[in-house]
């Protein structure tokens, strides 16, 4: 298992660096799923993307085989001083006793982590001392953005094979709306929805207030980075550190929603190479999530119309990728069973 | 556990009188499926697809909670006459081939079942005697066809709490392509695909073979019950027995790809009730797929490329149900989790 590489100095520089040098793909590995797949007892490429999950996996790993026995979902919780302008269809105070009910085991998150096998850590970041409401100035300080960044660094398990990153937060789609908004343009509109269940008038809200925070940070959203500082919260800095980790950690990782995106979104930014690690699990149902993952090069495994976040989706798609593993690593070849392979 | 109906007289109208007698779905136990979905600590309606999912399994289980302990899947296996035509990749030996590779257990199926907790039965129909080339006689006599859905509709254990459907039968999607394009019309090019692997060649000959099976059958297509005796084969009268007969088991199904959805389609065109215990687990590459799909009004849960047959895709997809029902079961209640609710 690789090492991690140290955070010191402990600035967002230093991790910007760090995403630029993040190490690539095992082409070996990839080369030798790919040569199995077309051995196996099926029509070439019969089991479609199951079989590119499967050099995906083996790319990341570093390995053929690719195994997942210590799959591992994370989820991040932060508040938001934002959800004080009404951006959420709950109160505040719902992220605590949300982290509550994961710790009691009640929540989706728990149920689907224990169906498909996976551990399941949930961090809670400063929750009684919401961000600074981004409309109005940046969301974190350098400091607070990157002591964010380094704990979901850290939070990638040594033995983790592969990781799901999700999050609990109130208002934080509105935060990754502005993010989304700041880092691919378009209009704030294009990026707000209902979120856990805005009506109409409560999303015309938060597109106000996307607009209105984008308009104030202006110039200095310039840099994917500040625009993390600015317009995340303590949870997408650490899905963004999360991820970051698992690159250097051999670790493929399956995002989850919108907001889970938008905090990926912040290192394809930077490097378009970033997420080369990643797959999307799912597309959710809320409405920018489509835009977020085409903006970042991704073709959602699931559509599902989920908008759970918790690493809802990622989880339900660790099946599917587990499924891929097992026809793969299971399944006889041609030779070995004795059946005529097909014209090409 | 419902007890089947006796198929004496075993003839095809005795098998249409049983899907237009079908039972119905228990509107009791969906009801407590969803007032149980609205007080899970989540947005209502955030687990998307998986909270109708849950409702689904209920009424057509017949009972709340749904439970998923015994899922179990059947493949059938047939030899077609048609297969002398040119229409596949591969030799019609292959089919044999692939059933002793079940029975090693070195399939694609074996894995993907095992991968997700259901258990296996291959049921082999007469491979040494393929039916007749449809193109110029009817595929099967009425005896031979009424038996191979009697095989089928006895195929469903007891035990079984949900059914996957599946085939593996060389030039068995010339015979879903025929059957699609009588019961639904269109061009016969809307329903001929590669199947295995044929090139451009091999789908404008196998195009050719359809529209000539359809024309020399003629009227007597008229009737569905018909249609599958001319121009289908026993591993598709078999699918679609024991999708019948699961429906008398309180079992609900889970489809597969073209194949098994062509056999599906036979009982929709009797009956567009027949299929509601059915979702389609995925929708396959096989270009046919998605109109018939349509054709049967399912909307499918994945869509991931996948064109194995062998109840592949259904397996895959029964990982999404078993997240479903996890969630459903074992998630806390706002009530019960302390957790403030959202306005509405």
């Amino acid at each position: 298992m690789a090492e991690l590489p140290t955070l010191a100095p402990l600035t967002l520089d230093r991790i910007r660096a760090l995403v630029e040098a993040a190490p690539g793909p095992d082409a070996d590995a990839a080369r030798t799923a790919r040569e199995r797949e077309e051995q196996l007892t099926k029509p070439a490429g019969a089991l479609g993307r199951l079989e590119s999950l499967t050099e995906w996996l083996a790319a990341w790993q570093g390995r053929h085989p690719p195994t997942i026995e210590n799959a591992h979902a994370v989820v991040f919780a932060g508040n938001h001083g934002v959800a004080a302008r009404g951006v959420s269809a709950f109160p505040a105070e719902v992220t605590r006793q949300m982290v509550a009910n994961f710790a009691a085991g009640g929540a989706a998150i728990n149920q689907l982590t224990a169906a498909v096998g996976a551990s399941l850590r949930v961090i809670e970041l400063d929750l009684d001392w919401p961000t600074a409401d981004f409309t109005a100035a940046p969301a974190m300080g350098p400091e607070e953005c990157v002591a964010a960044l380094a704990t979901g660094h850290e939070a990638v398990p040594r033995a983790a094979d592969i990781l799901l990153v999700g999050e609990m937060g109130i208002a934080n789609t509105t935060a990754a709306a502005a993010i989304s908004h700041a880092l691919f343009g378009g209009a704030a509109s294009d990026w707000c929805g209902p979120g856990t269940g805005l009506d109409d008038e409560g999303v015309a809200r938060k597109t106000v207030v996307v607009e209105q925070a984008v308009a104030f940070h202006g110039d200095a959203l310039v840099d994917p980075m500040e625009t993390l500082r600015r317009l995340g919260g303590r949870e997408i800095a650490a899905m963004a550190g999360a991820i970051l980790g698992a690159r250097y950690r051999n670790c493929p990782v399956i995002l989850d929603g919108f907001v889970a995106c938008a905090a990926a979104a912040v290192l394809h930014k930077i490097d378009d190479a970033a997420l080369d690690h990643c797959i999307a699990g799912h597309v959710s149902a809320e409405p920018g999530h489509r835009g977020l993952l085409y903006a970042i090069g991704k073709t959602p495994l699931l559509s599902l119309g989920m908008r759970l976040g918790e690493a809802s989706g990622a989880a339900v798609a660790l099946g599917v990728v587990k499924s891929a593993i097992a026809a793969h690593t299971g399944m006889a070849t041609f030779a070995e069973a004795g059946v005529s392979e097909g014209e090409d």
